[in-house]
């Protein structure tokens, strides 16, 4: 069950309202307040009902929660840690959906001081391409991933008690340390995600913009789908995990030379077997996911 | 009504199976023969009731045929055209699926001479990331565009008649130049398909490929979707358009680099704004293109 009365959510936009959604649907009576820099989406999320108040102030949100989650985009972490360092209770948990982890541990360290044990930092594997209140959804962890990177002076038993809040939510809990996090995600998420806004903004600035967007079909949709996302808080991710991004840009970066010289001298069995390997990993990959899949989303 | 009485196709896979099915579906009666150099394929397609039958030999079927499609991958067009040139029809119409056009026109007009007339260049916008016979589907092309990129040696009798046959498959028409189509497919298709594979191929071949695999999630998937193609047949049209794929891909490349610098020199700002031109531009693309699906596809 669990184990928290008066959650208090930073951030009341696609994560942090479909987190309140899912626990209401497992059953959760406690009390759900929300603060929003964006006064707007505050009371959205309120009339939506993802919230039973806005929060009146900081401090007296802060000293009334037992377990404070920031979900808002990870170049606020450091902020909005120092602001509620003074009022914090005695067995508070705070955690984090941050897509980038050492950034935000980082963060942790410097601002919470003495109290970084209180701090679980975890990223649900889950997102839409679309944002703020009206888009969260109750069903949005489910079967999806939660990767939590513990700190060492994290508890036992205060892990289990935010994976328990999450697994209420039907996410399947995972552990990796900050750097192997960042390192994984900057290959699989983080790059995409940069690869897509620039195909995009390309079209957009090409002379034959409209014409190329007339005839965009099917794969153009789903190869941009990602760049639907919210700048802001893509901005925040690829600098926060600049180190790893850009090293997986470079890689990225010579093997489209390779692919160039190849195209360029005809070489049409090189263009085919980088192709062909592609598509059998992605082949490999797809038959794993789904056999996971079936065995109740398990690993 | 569709102007034929027996179709030929030359290939039997996900377009010629979804072609004929999609004629059958709209209650075409005549005659569909098939040749393939896969007989496997040939004769699953022939089980599936994709075609009629399983041609003889090619001077049979192509003395037999008044519309012959071509539905193999692009490099085969020179070939194809060649075995067939010696025993056409006098009333024979050609075409074809291929998605390059330029290198398609100059095929049929050095296999064909005097009889490039007949040629109808075309391209169907629709596609699976899956393959042959069992991929073949009876509305692959409902709603979707076919590019017609018509010869100066065309009738518009003999254009009216492929048009109608695609538009029996409640496919849209449109019209392009040859030069025009690959400017803006290979923008829109031709390289995203390249960066697609590109991606999947360099994590397969990472140290750390395991791991990532098992964290990769739904943004990698839909941005790898197009990465499971058929090798051959995106090889093919990435050497038949190359001289307009490199110059996108070099765009590309630059676009990259600036952002690259960006990420590197902490220019967050910058990076913010290249997301955010991406983001608004797809979503008036999005806009666009579903307030055209309400107005039934016209355009």
């Amino acid at each position: 069950m669990i184990a928290f009365n008066h959650i208090l959510l930073f951030g009341v936009g696609l994560i942090g309202g479909s987190l309140s959604l899912a626990l209401r649907k497992s059953g959760y009576t406690g009390k759900i307040t929300g603060i929003d820099r964006n006064e707007a989406s505050l009371a959205r999320a309120r009339e939506l009902g993802l919230i039973d108040e806005m929060a009146r102030s900081t401090a007296d949100a802060v000293g009334e929660a037992d377990l404070i989650l920031l979900a808002a985009p990870v170049a606020q972490t450091a902020p909005l840690l120092a602001s509620i360092r003074p009022w914090l209770r005695e067995d508070v948990l705070i955690t984090d959906v941050g897509s980038t982890k050492s950034d935000v541990v980082a963060a942790a360290y410097r601002e919470l001081g003495d109290r970084v044990g209180c701090f679980i930092p975890a990223h649900p594997i889950a997102g839409r391409e679309v944002n703020g209140p009206d888009a969260a959804i109750d069903d949005l962890f489910a079967g999806k991933k939660l990767v939590i990177t513990p700190l060492p002076e994290n508890t036992g038993k205060d892990i289990e008690k935010v994976a328990m809040m999450w697994m209420q939510c039907d996410a399947v809990i995972h552990f990796l340390s900050p750097q192997d996090h960042d390192n994984v995600f900057a290959m699989v998420s983080h790059l995409p995600h940069l690869l897509s806004y620039a195909l995009v903004d390309q079209v957009a600035r090409h002379p034959n913009a409209g014409l190329m967007f007339q005839y965009a079909a099917s794969g153009f949709r789903d190869f941009t789908r990602i760049a639907g996302s919210s700048p802001e808080m893509w901005r925040d991710i690829s600098i926060a995990n600049k180190t790893q991004l850009l090293q997986e840009l470079d890689s990225y970066l010579a093997e489209l030379e390779l692919l160039r010289g190849m195209l360029a001298s005809d070489d049409a069995a090189g263009v085919e077997a980088v192709y062909a390997n592609a598509q059998q990993a992605r082949l490999n990959w797809i038959t794993t996911i789904e056999a996971a899949e079936k065995q109740g989303g398990t690993s």
